[in-house]
C-alpha cells in the first residue's frame, strides 16, 4: 500500500473540436465523453452503462485504463476533480464550479480562470487523505481532450519553450501552432506577454484544467503537501504556470517513456527550463502483442489520466511490468467487448426518452 | 455486509436564515456549512478541517453521527449529492448543478427546478452499485438546513395534508405556517394550485434538494431501482413529488422513533395518504446518559442525513443497538474535542489569508 492520492483533473475545451489536433475520443462528440469516462474507468474499472469507451480514431483505448490496472494492484486512493466536464460522469468529484472552456482562438476560453485557480488552491490540503500524513503525497494528472493545444498556448503566452506532445502518432504541431496564433491575435498578446501573471495567461490561452491544476500545485505548496505532476506536457504547463505563480520549491514532473522519447516535443529541455526533476517509466509495451499495447508501441495517446505517475508508482512498490501489462489486456479486452453497446447509446443521448412515469 | 447504497442529498435554502425555524447549525451563518460538514462526517468521520461541527444552538450533534456510527458497523456504500451546497465540501459529490435555493416567501425559490429534477433523474440508475445488482436499493436521504418548511410548502401547493416535523425539540409550525402562507402568496398559489404538477410545487415552494431527491425516485422507478425514503417528513415530501409525478410503485419511508412519535406531526396519517409503508427505528437512546443521545431523546434533531434509514439497516443486519450507541458516543466526544479550533476557523473563513506563493 502507498499514501499517495492520485488526484485527475477533468475537464473540456471546445478547442478539442478543431480538426485533426486530438485523439482523445474516436470523434468530436465522443470526445466530449472522454473525461467523464476516464473517470469512471479509474474508479470503478470500467465506464457507466451510459458512458462510451474512450479510445482514439484507430482503436486505442484511453490511457485511464493503464492507471486502473495499477490501481488494482495497489488500491491507491483516487479524488476526481470536475473542472469544466461537458458531460455528466457517475464518479463523485470535487467541484471547483468550472464550465467548459472556449475555443483559445477567441479572446477569452476561460473567463472564469482566476475564480476555478483560487478554489482549487482552498481544497488543495483536502485532497491527500483526511488526515493529511507529513508523508502523504499527491499525484496530479489530467484528463481533457484538446489539452496539449491549451498548453503550447500557455506555455507561448509565458513566453517558456513552445513545445508540447500528442496523442496522435504524429504529433501535429504546426496545426497547434496555427491554432495558438489565431489565439494569441485573438487575445491582442504576443509570446511571452503573460510572463509573471498565470491566471491571464490560463483565461486568454488556456483551458479550466490547467486553472485547477495550478491552483492545486499553488494551494499544495503553501500548505506543504507533496505533490507529484503525473503527466506529460500538459503538467509541464502546469508547472510553468505555478512558477510563474512564485512557487519554487522541488517540482517532480513523472511520465512515460512515449512522451519523454517523442522527438517532436524535447520534454527534457522543457523540465529543464522549469527545474523539474523528470522521471520517466516504461512499461514494456513493445513486449506485448496485445492491440492496446501495440498501439501505444506505435506512439498512439502516449501519457493522460495519471498514466506515467502510475507507473512509476507501481515500480516503486515492487509491481513487475509484466503484472501491469496483463491487467491492461484483461481491463481492455472487457472494456472492448462492452464497447459496441455503450458507443451506441451514448450518441443516440440526444434523443428523446421513453416516456416512463415522469411529470 | 449490505448491498444498500445510501445516498445523501445535499443542499442549502435561504429559507434556513429565517428566524427560529431551524436548529440544523448553531446559527445562520454555520448553518450553511452543515449539509457540507454532514457530508464529511458520512464519509470520514469526522468534518474536513477547515468545517465546522454542525451541532444545534443547545449543543446537539447532527444525525451524521448516528448515521455514520452504523456506517463505521456495516460499511455501507455512500454517495453524496450536491444539490446546492453553499459551501465547498470535501467530500466527492455527484453534481446535479444545482444553486442554492431562495427564501420560499420570494416568487420562484427554485428556478431550475425542472433541469435539476431532469439530472437528478437521468443519474438515478448510476447511483447504487456499478452493476445494478438486481437486489441493489437505494437509501434515499437528504440533509438542508430549513427543509422542513419547504417541505411544508410543497406538500401545501400540492394539495397533500400540510404537517411536518423539525429540528428543534418545540416545532414551530405556526411560524413555518406562516412563512408558506407569504411564499404562496408571493407565487400567487392557492393551496393544492400545483397538485399533479411537482415541478411547479419546487420551483415556487420548494428548496434543490426536493427536486434533485423527487428526480432520483422517478429515475429509478423507470429503471426498476429500488429505493427507500430514509428519512421523516421531507422524504414523505420527496414521496408526495413522486406520487404527483406518476410513480405508483410501492416506496417504503424508514424513519426514526423521534419522528415518528412527534405529536405535532402526524407522520402515519401522511404515510397513508401517499402509500408509503413507514417503519420507525428507535435507538434507545434513552437508555443512555451521554448529553449528545440524551438531547436525542429530549426531541431534538430527531432526524436527517438517513439516520433513520441507517438505524433500519442496524436493525436489519442484526447490529444491536448497544453497540450504535456506543459508537455515537464515541464519535461525538471526538467531534466535540476538535470542535472549538474547526469553528474557529469557519467563522474567520472570510478573513484575507496570508500571502504565500500565490500569484
Amino acid at each position: 500500500m502507498t499514501d499517495a492520492t492520485l488526484v485527475v483533473v477533468a475537464g473540456t475545451t471546445e478547442t478539442a473540436a478543431i480538426d485533426g489536433i486530438s485523439a482523445a475520443g474516436a470523434d468530436p462528440t465522443l470526445r466530449r465523453h472522454t473525461p467523464s469516462a476516464d473517470l469512471e474507468i479509474v474508479a470503478d474499472g470500467r465506464p457507466a452503462p451510459d458512458s462510451p469507451v474512450p479510445v482514439s480514431p484507430s482503436g486505442c483505448p484511453t490511457p485511464a485504463v493503464v492507471t486502473r490496472a495499477v490501481r488494482d494492484r495497489l488500491g491507491f486512493e483516487f479524488v476526481a476533480v470536475d473542472a469544466g466536464l461537458a458531460v455528466p460522469t457517475a464518479t463523485p468529484t470535487r467541484a471547483v464550479d468550472a464550465d467548459p472552456g472556449g475555443d483559445i482562438r477567441e479572446a477569452d476560453p476561460v473567463p472564469d480562470a482566476e475564480a476555478i485557480f483560487e478554489r482549487a488552491r482552498a481544497m488543495a490540503p483536502t485532497l491527500g487523505s483526511g488526515d493529511v500524513a507529513p508523508d502523504a503525497e499527491i499525484l496530479l494528472a489530467e484528463t481533457i481532450p484538446g489539452g496539449t493545444t491549451t498548453a503550447l498556448g500557455v506555455l507561448t503566452a509565458l513566453g517558456e519553450r513552445p513545445i508540447v506532445s500528442s496523442s496522435l502518432a504524429a504529433n501535429p504541431l504546426a496545426r497547434k501552432r496555427a491554432v495558438v496564433e489565431d489565439g494569441l491575435a485573438a487575445s491582442g498578446l504576443d509570446p511571452g506577454d503573460a510572463a509573471g501573471d498565470p491566471i491571464a495567461a490560463v483565461r486568454q490561452m488556456g483551458d479550466p484544467v490547467l486553472a485547477a491544476a495550478a491552483g492545486v500545485v499553488v494551494g499544495a505548496a503553501e500548505r506543504g503537501v507533496r505533490v507529484t505532476l503525473a503527466g506529460g506536457t500538459q503538467l509541464a504547463a502546469v508547472a510553468a504556470l505555478a512558477r510563474h505563480a512564485g512557487v519554487d520549491r522541488r517540482l517532480p514532473l513523472a511520465t512515460t517513456a512515449f512522451v519523454a522519447d517523442d522527438p517532436t516535443a524535447d520534454l527534457a529541455a522543457l523540465a529543464t527550463d522549469l527545474d523539474l526533476s523528470l522521471t520517466a517509466a516504461d512499461p514494456g509495451f513493445d513486449e506485448s502483442d496485445h492491440p492496446a499495447m501495440t498501439a501505444y508501441a506505435r506512439g498512439e495517446a502516449k501519457e493522460g489520466v495519471g498514466m506515467g505517475g502510475a507507473l512509476a508508482l507501481a515500480d516503486r512498490e515492487g509491481v513487475p511490468a509484466a503484472d501491469v501489462r496483463e491487467r491492461v489486456a484483461t481491463i481492455t479486452d472487457r472494456l472492448l467487448a462492452e464497447r459496441g453497446d455503450a458507443t451506441a447509446r451514448a450518441t443516440g443521448a440526444t434523443e428523446p426518452r421513453d416516456g416512463g412515469d415522469s411529470p
